[in-house]
C-alpha cells in the first residue's frame, strides 16, 4: 500500500550485472520520487550479478532465473510467471543483457521500459558511448523508451542531454551519461506509473 | 583586408532560396563575430532566390549560375571557377538544394561547410524537423559539419540542442531550431576560419 492508501503498482527490475540503474530506481521509489510504485522483485539471469546483493540490502526480493540449457521462450516464460506471481505491472530493464522476444513484449505490451546511453535514434546497440565519441558528436545523453520488437526503437518516454567534451574518453563520457540515466529513469517510471501520458504515433505526450 | 591588417579569408556562400543562414553568416562577419573572414560572393543556382537581393542590400557580390541543360559536372565546374576567381577558401552551404559531387568536394576538401536542422547522425536528409517530431525525440537541434561524399555525414564542427515540446509542430520546432542554426553557423565558421581545430578520425577537436 502507498502512503495515500492506494494499492502500490508493482515494478519488476531485470538486471544482468551491477544494476546501477536498478539501484537508482529502488532509491527513487524509496525516497518518494516515483509516487505509487513499489519495487516487487529484482530478477537476474546471472547468479553472480553484483546488483542482487545490493537489492537484498535494501530489503527487496531477488530472484535468479538462468537460461541454462533452455530455449529463449522457456526462459522468458519462467520470468513472466515469476513477475506475474508478484503482481508486476511494469518491467524495467537495467543492464539486462538479453534481447526480449516478441512473446515477452506482448505479455507486457507498453509496460516494459529500457534505458539506453545515447540520444536515440542515434547510436543504438552496443557501445553507444564509444559510437558517440568515434562519430564526433558534440552532444549525447540517454533515452528511456518503451520496449517493442525493434532494437532500442520503441517510443521515447524521456531523454537527457550530456555535452561531449574534446577531452572525453569512452569512460568519462559513460560516467557523465550514467549520472543522467539515474535521473531520467526515475522520471520516466514516475510518469508511466502515474499514467499521465498518452502515446500518439511514436510520441509519448503528457496528458493535459 | 581585416582590421588587423591581415588578408581576409574569402568565404563563398551557396544558396537556393531565402538564405536565412547566409544572412546570419553575413551579419556575423560584418559584426566581427567571424574574425578574419570576408563574404566574397553569394552564389545561387536559382535566379529567383530571395536571398540574392538581401545579399546585394548588404553590399555583397551575388552571382547566379543555373544548371539549365548541363551536366552536374559542367554546372559545378562553373561554380568552382567563379569561387576560385574570387579567391574563395571556404564554402558555406546555406539552403543550397543540390547535392555536391565528389569533384566539388575534392576541389575544396575540408573547406565546405553545411548546416543541417537535426542532431546528426539522427534524421539526415529532407524534412529533418518532421522526422524528429514523428520519431518522438525529446531533443533535437542543429549540426554544422564538413561536407564529404556522404549525405549529411561529414565530421561535425558544432551542434546546438533544442528541446522538442509536446505542443510542437514541424513549423514551431523548425523556427526554434533555425534561431540556433544562425548562432551555430557563425561559431563554426569562426572556428574553421581561425584554424584553431584539428580533425582526428571523425572528431573535430579544438587545438590546445
Amino acid at each position: 500500500m502507498t502512503k495515500e492508501g492506494r494499492k502500490a503498482r508493482h515494478v519488476g527490475i531485470l538486471i544482468s550485472g551491477r544494476g546501477s540503474n536498478m539501484l537508482a530506481l529502488a532509491d527513487a521509489v524509496r525516497d518518494g520520487r516515483v509516487p505509487g510504485a513499489e519495487v516487487a522483485v529484482v530478477l537476474s539471469d546471472k547468479p553472480q550479478a553484483a546488483g542482487l546483493a545490493r537489492a537484498r540490502e535494501r530489503g527487496i526480493e531477488t530472484l535468479v532465473v538462468e537460461r541454462t540449457g533452455r530455449t529463449r521462450e522457456e526462459h522468458e516464460r519462467e520470468i513472466v510467471s515469476a513477475l506475474r506471481e508478484r503482481g508486476v505491472e511494469f518491467v524495467c530493464l537495467a543492464g539486462y543483457m538479453r534481447l526480449l522476444s516478441p512473446c515477452f513484449v506482448g505479455e507486457f505490451r507498453g509496460r516494459v521500459l529500457n534505458i539506453h546511453p545515447s540520444l536515440l535514434p542515434a547510436f543504438p546497440g552496443l557501445d553507444a558511448q564509444r559510437q558517440a565519441i568515434e562519430h564526433g558528436v558534440k552532444f549525447s545523453g540517454c533515452t528511456v523508451h518503451f520496449v517493442d520488437e525493434t532494437l532500442d526503437g520503441g517510443p521515447i518516454i524521456t531523454q537527457r542531454v550530456v555535452a561531449v567534451l574534446d577531452s572525453d574518453t569512452e569512460e568519462t563520457l559513460a560516467a557523465r551519461i550514467l549520472a543522467e540515466e539515474h535521473r531520467a529513469y526515475a522520471e520516466a517510471l514516475a510518469l508511466v506509473c502515474g499514467g499521465g501520458y498518452e502515446v500518439v504515433g511514436r510520441r509519448v505526450l503528457r496528458k493535459k
